[in-house]
């Protein structure tokens, strides 16, 4: 039987990636897709995931809008590395089916209610907005999910926003903070891993030479306008973040990692949304997360090679 | 035509005496009380919410179950105060009429959106967290709302549940700064003006000759076993905190204040909570509250006892 | 025999007053002065300590420049309330006699461990650098001081540079975190207790009649241009703050206060350098410092004019 | 002619091989030892400078005592990594030369006065107090030194005291603040580097064949009571963090870097002492420091032995 997931998201690139991934899984059940403001407002994130599902040919999975703000402070996005519309490089047609009428908020807790204990997994590809709201306003719900699995984070590779912090805890650390005190079964994709999952030029020869308009789209969004991948700072390639969360659900050994202790820089503005992770066990703090730092690449890009092609 | 508000409280022997008071005045329409997390935990206030509305003959006001827990933090009570039951000193019977299913946070987005922009007054009598969730997850109703007047705060009096901050704001400080930063229309009134407001011997005095079951409930809980009024630290008399709200719709000339800029201390471990109040105008930040801090004291008792005179 | 005490100083108009006070006072012998950054610059405050020594005709006392700067963070200095000179209204001719070539902090820590412990009590009237300094130097001279006494804080007033702290404290937190952790016996004289000192009309024609150079120099530090006391903020008259620390040294029974726990905002920078005065003894910490907080203003001002009319 | 330096040092095992690389180096000129409280306290490090440089024959270089604590919070010391003495695994008798009686902050601003602009370089091999606390003091110095290269920091490796701080920073963060806002040029060796450069078996043998009093004491220190190499966490051989300090000057090609900006944590708890550096400079602040995080470790353990085969 598929696994049931929610997929949580603010499309974004390599979001898009992932829920392209997840929709071709056969092993997976996308119950719904929630949208939250983050690499680009929520009004974007939104349209987006409609027009993703469109382009895998699933307008039948409904898409909810979230948080449209972070929990406490100002919103911080991210158009320089998503574009204006977050999906940079790609033109997708206007979707045809409207968003849901209902919060995203008050389905996460009419459905995690009306579902068994432990039935739905949640992943989670942007800031932990709509989730910690839920949390705060539906405490029981916590319970009811079966694991959180959460591209956020940062230990070893220091932060992509600021030096000490990664986006999507950047974002909203306050609820990075709910999410991380919540009791929740939780495993966090950090950079550390997803740094390691490059889409070099090989690799992108391979992806351009499937026959198939999702494989395209992806290939146009990493592709610099002379045809070579996008590079990140110092090294080739773009690291593909967010489909690390979908990977880690189909094969669970491409990534390996440890439980320990996560909290997060709530306080100082210097280091403001930072996960501090004790992989060494040195505070004598709880584990609470499962943090994945070491990613089989190849292994990686081999599955979303094979799913991708079975996509329209 | 009466002025329509919503009470959002925690009740809390003074919320109990501010609800009472606005039940007594025909000037205010109350609309429905909302219960949150506060003085003691959510499931006590929802139920007192409705024990006080049966006291005073009102049955027919809706009563809606809010957030049980603070926005980011773990939850502070004060048992301390207001007794295990919230209401110490009073024995009032299970009330006869459930609460309404819907969620505090969801009625408050729909009756804002429902009702004319500037229509309704929402008072809050207890932390924030119900106002502040229902503003992330819905920012458009922060434009409908005609005011928030809260009590919350201190400035010249220093705390009261640590030496830097008010019970209201210390309980979710998290919540206070969305709401400050919310462009909201708000009025706090701090301990500094409602230590100004003792319930001293003479006027539990003149409150014991009103014949009325409201009235002789007020004078129960701030009594002493002997039947002296409460102390409050080293002054004669307990403040009535929470009923200043209603006494400043009732009669704004009973309390002047000063238009100035709030910040709330979500930093620091050792002044969270804490109202940084720029009463002289140093900071060169914007006014965002009006920040009440006189009282007319006797005009006050003058008013409350004439008004809990009308219950039954 | 009269008490030794060391004043350490960042003249600035009411230090000027303090230093004036304690030269006319037989019961107390100023073994030096120390100057340290603070109001103005530290060339300015050391000076001005010289030049206020040849207007009481005692340039025998000795000078020492200390810090230039705060222990950890930028200078704040405040020539919009002491004129760029910092003895704003005063005009005194260059010090004949020049400052000691030791640095004050070598120099206290020289004379505290020569004396017999208790011998030497120490009248802070600036941010609290140099002391703080010569603590972390040589900590062993915290058992040998008598007492430290120091213009620092506020807890009812706010503060007067931020909302929340009172200058000398914030101008060095980290001085004022040091001092109060240091186990010194410290008496606090904060602004709760100097806005009550005010030099009002009456009190500044008193102070006019006196026909002496050093009271002539006081009135016309605190008159406006047209002759009448300097207000602030609302009310009328200015604050003496530096003298009562003087004045409390010489009559104790003019202040009030209790002994409770101090601690100093480091971490915010919303609050910073604010003094959290445990005043009702709800967190348990242990008292640290005497704050005094009530003032006997008429007796102030009686000591004030009879020791002014002593000196030259 | 030989580079000066002042080695300012709280020994420590991995001090005490910097300090004899440095004494058996003659590209160096050591002026003087300061010691500082860290790994141990301020008499403990201070005797085993002196003991060091009797072992290896210098008594004639001078030692001074310098700070006992950190600057503004209370002190961490490290016995758990270098045993009570500080130089665990070696047994040294008592040195015959006392400590200079002068303090070491004196003597740091008096030698630096004393010298030509740029004459003298400092080496910083524990928490960076003495020269924070001669910074503040003495301002002028600052233009007086050379160059300040210090042992401090982590960033990709995360901390060692705890999961975002390096021991040296943590141990006096303030006094790192200070010394990051000096102008003063400034080279950080941080774990990044140090973690390079391990004791492994092989190069522990190498040691051992050396036949000679100081190679033999550095190989006790850092074997296991088997004889084995000290293992760190999960990887093979103890990292000799200080000597770095010193091998940079002797061949600074060893070691690799990029000018940067690092701000230290000194707000929040959860990451106290930690160093933001900002590797891709996201920050837009100045660069202040040149970050070394990459080792030669072959070409420093060449250069190691080969030098304290030169020593008794």
């Amino acid at each position: 039987m598929a696994r049931k997931i929610i997929i949580d998201t603010d499309p974004g690139k390599d979001d898009a990636v992932a829920i392209l991934l997840a929709l071709a899984s056969p092993e997976l059940e996308v119950l719904a897709l929630t949208a939250v403001a983050g690499n680009v407002p929520l009004a974007r994130t939104e349209g987006n995931a409609r027009r993703l599902l469109e382009l895998a040919g699933r307008p039948d999975i409904p898409v909810y809008g979230g948080c449209a703000r972070p929990l406490v402070r100002p919103p911080v996005t991210a158009e320089h590395v998503h574009g204006d519309t977050g999906l940079q490089g790609l033109i997708l047609p206007e979707p045809s089916v409207p968003a849901r009428p209902e919060h995203a908020v008050d389905m996460l807790v009419g459905i995690l209610r009306g579902a068994a204990a432990g039935e739905i997994t949640l992943c989670l590809l942007g800031p932990a907005t709509n989730l910690a709201l839920a949390l705060v306003k539906a405490p029981d719900i916590a319970s009811r999910i079966a694991e959180v699995i959460w591209m956020a984070g940062a230990r070893s590779e220091g932060g992509n926003v600021t030096p000490a912090a990664e986006y999507n805890v950047h974002a909203d650390p306050d609820a990075a903070e709910v999410l991380l005190n919540s009791g929740i079964a939780l495993t966090l994709l950090p950079l550390d891993l997803t740094h390691q999952v490059r889409l070099t030029r090989e690799r992108l020869t391979r992806l351009r030479s499937i026959d198939a308009a999702a494989a395209r789209a992806v290939a146009r969004m990493f592709s610099d306008a002379d045809g070579s991948p996008q590079r990140e700072r110092e090294q080739e390639g773009i690291p593909l973040h967010d489909p690390c969360v979908i990977a880690h659900l189909l094969r669970p050994g491409l990534f390996v990692g440890r439980r320990i202790n996560v909290a997060v820089e709530i306080v100082s503005p210097l280091s403001l949304g930072m996960t501090v992770a004790d992989w060494f066990g040195v505070t004598g703090r709880e584990p609470n997360a499962t943090w994945l730092n070491q990613a089989d690449a190849e292994g990686f890009f081999d599955l979303l090679l094979e799913r991708l092609a079975r996509l329209p």
